[in-house]
């Protein structure tokens, strides 16, 4: 039940309306091994760091069953950072600052351990490290996922079609599905998606939920209506390590049991948002993971007793 | 169970991406009868006309139980016109002409036979002119629901601040709900447009879906992912008059029966944007109907077994 984990661990500084923190730990990897870990304690992670990273984050990685042989450590060089900051609708952010520091010249090189991981997440990097990364597995993964981003469509759109077609999930937002597809409808879209590669298809729409494509099927899973969002930073990376994380613990992949992925997903990224960075991740306790999932069982109940004409 | 109605009975001239309409019937008030007409056959309109109307537009809303006695006909003048273009991806719209022609001096009066009707919906007109509706009822209908727009809080706050102290259901869109409240977050916003008097607030997200407020719960209905949207006019005017209908046939006013009625009230505005203004609403059959609440059923179906921690 092994889930190797792509993706990056860097410093994040963010300005939101409600405060402001000017170093604190982020990156893909490290949102979506927070959120996993709470379903899974094998999680195996790639990515590459500056000598300047708080040694308590890689430990506490560890603490929650994390793997940190394929964090590569640069000495003496800075660790990628990148700052932002959030409009008053909290759906709007501008990007100050990224300088990409060791993350120019990454390459990911798997540790032997790792290649034979059960279910594989390669976060948003260049899709020619994407391609590589996959490349190396010894066997094929039950699940291989993969995000992307607007970015690698406007200039590295061919790399991005080749991993698309070594991938069994895309996880993207509705702007990028649409990018992605050329088409605006969304059902449209993740038809045009899925017939470049990925089988399974998941379209965040942030405060409006998100919908799972699989065949003829699709599921739709809301967004909890929040009093207060405090911080939206890494909630599409906590949703997919929730829905991966409960998927590697679960190791059904039926779509039933996908949409019950989406859910978890979907419940780890409420709890994101209430604070900076990962802090609420690294503070919620089951009981309140399964506390929230209720709340989504209830948000979309209905009973319908259907007529016959 | 009737239901009484208030609301515009209009021409309407409509651009899309996908093709024009010069002058077909619309108006609220006719979105709403024609929805509703699918559950009760008790509905009661009070509108007004120019003599330039379509008869047979009005035979038909009587065909399927509308009483007419309450639309006023202006001999000599013009029927309310709206004209609008849809951009690309539909949300958005440009308005290209509104005359109000006999709308201009409007003066709703209730037939003695409206006075007792146990549902009522003030469609989107004047507050002044909805709170002299409400006030003409001889005893207090069973739920009293009030459509607004931006316009009137623009203008008219202190009169619609008056009508909503009448009122038991406010349906209104997410940017009306944050303008209206001066909350950013849904949530704080239904709890300050409750505090103004609806104890029920629908906030309505369009392709999003829609949000049900009542005390402490809220239900999420989501929108139907849909490959082609043909024409949004009057989707929430549909979804009104479906919501409202349903409850006027089922009579039953608790949290799950307003949670079914906001599915049903989905399902009708789903057909509405299948095709240029009220035609789709003619044709759709009440299997047709619950094929498609089948569907929003399945849309949102999961199933988790709480873990205890």
């Amino acid at each position: 039940m092994s889930l190797l984990v792509v993706g990056t661990v860097a410093f994040d500084a963010i300005e939101t309306p409600f405060g402001k923190v000017d170093k604190i730990t982020g990156g893909s990897g490290n949102y979506i091994c927070h959120s996993a870990g709470h379903f899974t304690n094998e999680m195996q992670l790639v990515s590459v760091i500056g000598d300047d990273f708080d040694q308590k984050e890689l430990e506490y990685l560890q603490s929650i069953g994390t793997d940190i042989e394929g964090v590569q450590v640069k000495k003496g060089e800075k660790s990628f950072f990148w700052s932002g900051k959030y409009h008053m609708d909290l759906n709007r952010r501008d990007t100050l600052v990224t300088d990409l520091n060791v993350l120019a010249d990454f390459n990911p090189v798997l540790p032997e351990s790792y290649k034979k991981a059960e279910f594989l997440i390669v976060g948003n990097i260049d899709p020619n490290l994407q391609a590589k990364v996959i490349s190396q597995m010894l066997e094929r993964p039950k699940l291989i996922a993969l995000d992307t981003m607007n970015f690698w469509m406007d200039i590295a759109q061919d790399a991005l079609d080749i991993v698309l077609k070594m991938v069994d999930l895309l996880i993207v937002n509705e702007e990028e599905a649409r990018q992605l597809s050329k088409e605006y409808s969304l059902v449209k879209a993740a038809d045009v998606i899925r017939k470049k590669g990925p089988k399974y298809l998941i379209i965040k729409k942030g405060e409006h939920g998100a919908l799972l494509f699989h065949e003829n099927r699709v599921f739709f899973a809301p967004a909890l209506p929040l009093e207060d969002v405090f911080d939206p930073t890494g909630a599409g990376d906590t949703f997919a390590g929730g829905f991966m994380g409960y998927l590697a613990s679960t190791r059904d992949l039926s779509f039933e049991n996908m949409k019950r992925a989406v859910i978890y997903g979907s419940a780890m990224a409420s709890f994101c948002v209430e604070k900076f960075g990962a802090q609420r991740l690294k503070e919620v306790s089951r009981q309140e993971i399964e506390d929230r999932v209720q709340v989504f069982i209830d948000l979309v109940d209905f009973d319908i007793i259907l007529q016959q004409a």
